[in-house]
């Protein structure tokens, strides 16, 4: 059964049924041009990641801006990606399977298409996949700069693969993927600063490896939302992969910012709308947007305006709010904004974006690619 | 845009794409079977949890095996069941809200429909809503039996409001809904069943104290896979409403039987099939199936078979499995069956069961209610 939206253009925001996924667009543009103002004359551009919006439209809005194309982390996002319009997509993850390979094989007859790969016989498949569809296909090696996640090592086990890469006829070395994706969400600022710079440092020394044996990178990936300035300063990645930076979330919202204030560099434009459906005593009430409506990993929604009502707990469809300590009259039927703690999986449960301007609903967009995981 | 299934009909389960979510039909349909013969023969019913498969066609089997109807928890799913063929929903929750209210009134018509309150301004809504739609529905009264979330107090405010409900032209007074969410995972099992005879002792008060006003209780509903045992045999409710026993998850299978073991009574049937997607050292792999394929809520997955590998943690499209006290050989490109930490809030991340029987694909079945959350 497809979802049918939850307002219609032109409601007001307090007729809009919930939970709904709300993006205020004047927050939400405002993002954009931070981002874009950001990297202004600096000599990196933005490959914005589609894993947290999931949308062609934003990300059309995120090239109009000065985005080289998008990220995506998945074969099924790229496709939804490359459907609505976006002519270059780098799946920056490893995608493994005949049957996935067949697709992104297909899919660089449509668009540009970059992919990476951390071991050798992948690369091979990968190779395998491009022959059978008469295509060339770009592949970037992974380094595990410290997260201890995907990735060859930095130096010699990158140069082995990227030259692997260089060796295959239907294949094209892209160059470096090199994000660490823990260092995103570290608190402290200065801590955060330095294990990115020691990721930006091993990614230096295997770059300047790989161009000592005539490898050169044409893409140097990485970055997020927490970390992009300094891979920005650090001279060694010509593309930032954040994504959350649209939206922004309560668990970005934790993390310092140089002076010891929380990071403030985007605003929250996203919001889950949800309804007061119980509220039985003064002191506690239920809203209708539980564990279906939010992704709890990162901590729970933060109230938006509200900070003395705590989101308890979330059960499948319920959030259980502290009232004990609020003056605030909060009653049945009440419309409450939800930030929540992780936007990117927040996002995947949704169909539909609801475009708020003023209080008013200005447009549905699909949210295209969701549940695209395949 | 529409996700096609991950798998075709007389596919083996290796060649399924991933992530996919499995019914292994099986030890699916022994669950069906072990819930209908462990209430036979006794005066309490099943009125099974849709919130759980979100699928008219699990639904139908159960009410072939003896259930009355099913439980939803939002109009949308009730929606999507009564779609599927469903004769009898209970919308075990608050549904608050006009344009939700005229849908629920509007369901009436194809379906016995019933719901719950905890409200009086909320009855007269739903009161003006059935009369708007020349209808009549069904109403319990939502008791609080300790777990502190939705539902009036035991006793006289649920004379009140069941008084209420009575004097509506357009409703009835359909019974109790009591039901205590938390005590379904409280590990140990002589607290459970103290917790759960608890909710059955402040049941049967306001039960005998609503009869004693002349107000029968058609429906006294509760339970869950958890606590069913203890409601089945506290001989005042008659509807129970068990949901996760068809599917099982790692959560319940930490709870404890009376002899201290593990709950077994209900095996999984429902995993997530993924592939090693990154296998950069020995000691360490990544799966596909991370955040947006997993819900995380109640704990990490669990690998089916292989009790020395552990799912360290999730992101966004990556699991990270730790292989350093396994002897087992574990390649990049093998699948893997995952057992979700919480079964309900993963199937809600997908679009289609892959039904598999002796390792083979013998259905698709949609999750017909998957995003219904209005």
């Amino acid at each position: 059964m497809s979802i049918r939206p939850p307002a219609e253009i032109g409601m007001a925001l307090e007729e809009v049924d919930t939970p709904a996924l709300v993006i205020e667009l004047d927050a939400f543009e405002r993002n954009l041009a931070r981002m874009a103002n950001a990297l202004e004359g600096k000599p990196v551009k933005l490959r914005a990641h589609s894993k947290t919006h999931k949308s062609p439209i934003v990300g059309l809005k995120q090239m109009a801006l000065g985005a080289v194309g998008l990220c995506c982390q998945k074969v099924g996002e790229a496709e939804a990606m490359v459907a609505g319009g976006i002519p270059s997509v780098l799946v920056s993850n490893q995608v493994v399977g005949a049957s996935k390979l067949r697709r992104l094989a297909a899919l660089s007859k449509q668009a540009w298409v970059g992919v990476c790969a951390d071991d050798a016989g992948n690369v091979e498949d990968i190779d395998r996949a491009a022959a059978e569809f008469d295509t060339t296909i770009d592949v970037l090696v992974e380094i595990d700069v410290g997260a201890g996640r995907c990735g060859v090592e930095p130096g010699e086990p990158a140069l082995d693969l990227a030259s692997k890469i260089d060796s295959c006829s239907n294949l094209r070395f892209g160059g470096l993927q090199a994000y660490h994706g823990r260092s995103q969400h570290i608190r402290d600022y200065a801590e955060r600063k330095a294990v990115t710079e020691a990721a930006v440092e091993l990614t230096r020394q295997t770059v300047a490896l790989l161009k000592a044996h005539k490898l050169d990178c044409d893409i140097v990936g990485g970055a997020g939302t927490g970390s992009f300035h300094f891979e920005a300063e650090g001279g060694v990645h010509n593309e930032l992969q954040a994504g959350s930076y649209v939206f922004m979330d309560a668990d970005y919202g934790r993390n310092l910012n140089q002076d010891g204030g929380f990071f403030d560099e985007f605003e929250n434009s996203l919001c889950v709308y949800a309804t007061v459906m119980s509220k039985p005593t003064d002191d506690r009430c239920s809203v209708d947007a539980g564990l279906k409506a939010l992704a709890t990993d990162s901590g729970m929604p933060v109230v938006e305006g509200m900070a003395e009502v705590e989101y308890l707990r979330a059960a499948d469809e319920h959030g259980l709010l502290d009232l004990g300590k609020t003056n605030r009259k909060i009653e049945l039927g009440d419309k409450l904004k939800l930030i929540p703690g992780h936007c990117d999986p927040t996002v995947n449960l949704y169909d539909w974006y609801v475009c708020v301007r003023n209080g008013k609903v200005e447009a549905l967009w699909p949210v295209a690619a969701r549940g695209a995981m395949y």
